[in-house]
């Protein structure tokens, strides 16, 4: 059995929370945050507290809250004995307070309050100060059903960068795409297949050898014409971007 | 039964015999192509040519051909009686020879020689000169599987323009990703998780209240930091972008 404390509410928290507590060998002991409201609706299945003093001994304490309060939360905690990790993609092992051993428990996923998620599909990176941290972090990971991936931190920095272009970027150009078909008052629904099949193309093609298209393909003339039907100019900027992007990575000139 | 003649050997036409040859209630009378090469693995299924003149009368004669060449060979086609129609996102149907019954066949989605492809999840947008042609579209679009979507061509020249955004222009996100992965060892394969979850979260959520981010939060340390990080002056140029133009959805200054 892995015993845990949870500090934050945020989507990160509260989705591991709810892992957890579904998972077989792993117990929270107190969940903490600075205000007790958004953990009301817990209060029967685990110990709520909003004072760091209260938080009973864990094997695992774990700093689901933002980058900004990582580093000064650690130097309140009130044990010393059990390893401390945080959740963030950007920050350092190093944020934490020396006196704890140290580790990073980094969920690699978009949370969202409203979309319940199934963390057999949540990567975890881990990252540990001392080597014989693995084992607990790889079990913790394991039970709630996750993926492990030891990455130090310039790697995880790596990839929460990565996440950023294929997640919040693309999801722009969805939006984008939103506003194309609005402006002719077309169903961007017709769209959602294709954007599916985009993601799951790469599952067997690299993104190198998945590309298509007129950038690809150095078609002068449907660039041409559907940079002409753009009405946007940030849609234009895009545009011509991603099409230098494209024949950057392919070789050819615009 | 639906009788058709198929033109062509591309992506698109290559999926669409496989999909009309499997289909019930669809017959493949002829299939033409220019070279008779790419046909020759089929040629015991079907009657193949690389002379127009050879070809039967056929319910629907479908031109799955390069843009460039669908007006010259519409007018190059034997018989005026019968349905002939594209398979272009970008041309109008009248670029078809107007002695035909014209309409168009649209099929939108990626489609790759090495990725089978299951018509279910492809829509087929339809556009008929002559009304009463809508059924035989219909009928041929669910034999193979698709939902078919009646849609004018400024409608369909909207959804291929935002297909470049979402499927073209993704794609290379995705490469971005993996050239930084890559850079620093880091495993692409990790991200793949989150990539779907981003493509399958707007089936919930528009891509307006999907976004999430440090562009949407306003977060400029960590804007900062991620550029600052960036090794390429391309990878730059599409975050500072793609920052803007989420700002400017989500009305928060850069």
């Amino acid at each position: 059995m892995i015993s845990v404390n949870l500090l934050g509410a945020g989507n990160v928290a509260t989705h591991l929370y709810k892992a957890f507590n579904n998972a077989a060998g792993v117990i929270v002991n107190t969940w903490y945050n600075r205000s007790l409201e958004p953990l009301q609706p817990f209060k029967n299945a685990v110990e709520i507290t909003n004072d760091l003093s209260q938080l009973e001994a864990a094997d695992v304490t774990i700093l689901a809250v933002t980058d900004d309060a990582i580093q000064e939360i650690s130097h309140l905690l009130p044990h010393s004995n059990g390893l401390v990790v945080h959740t963030s993609g950007s920050l350092s092992l190093h944020n934490l307070n020396k006196e704890h051993r140290r580790g990073v428990f980094y969920p690699l996923q978009t949370f969202s309050k409203a979309v319940d998620i199934n963390f057999k599909d949540v990567p975890v990176c881990i990252e540990m100060e001392h080597k014989t941290d693995v084992k607990i972090l790889e079990d913790l990971a394991a039970a709630i059903g996750s993926k492990s991936y030891k990455v130090n931190s310039e790697q995880r920095g790596a990839l929460h960068l990565a996440a950023v272009f294929v997640n919040n970027f693309t999801n722009q150009l969805y939006r984008v795409g939103h506003e194309i078909t609005e402006s002719k008052s077309v169903d961007f629904n017709i769209l959602k297949p294709l954007i599916k099949e985009t993601a799951h193309k790469i599952d067997n093609l690299s993104p190198y050898l998945a590309q298509t298209g007129p950038a690809k393909r150095n078609d002068k003339k449907t660039i041409k014409k559907q940079l002409k039907a753009l009405d946007s100019d940030l849609h234009k900027a895009i545009y011509e971007l991603m099409t230098k992007s494209i024949q950057h990575t392919h070789g050819k000139k615009l």
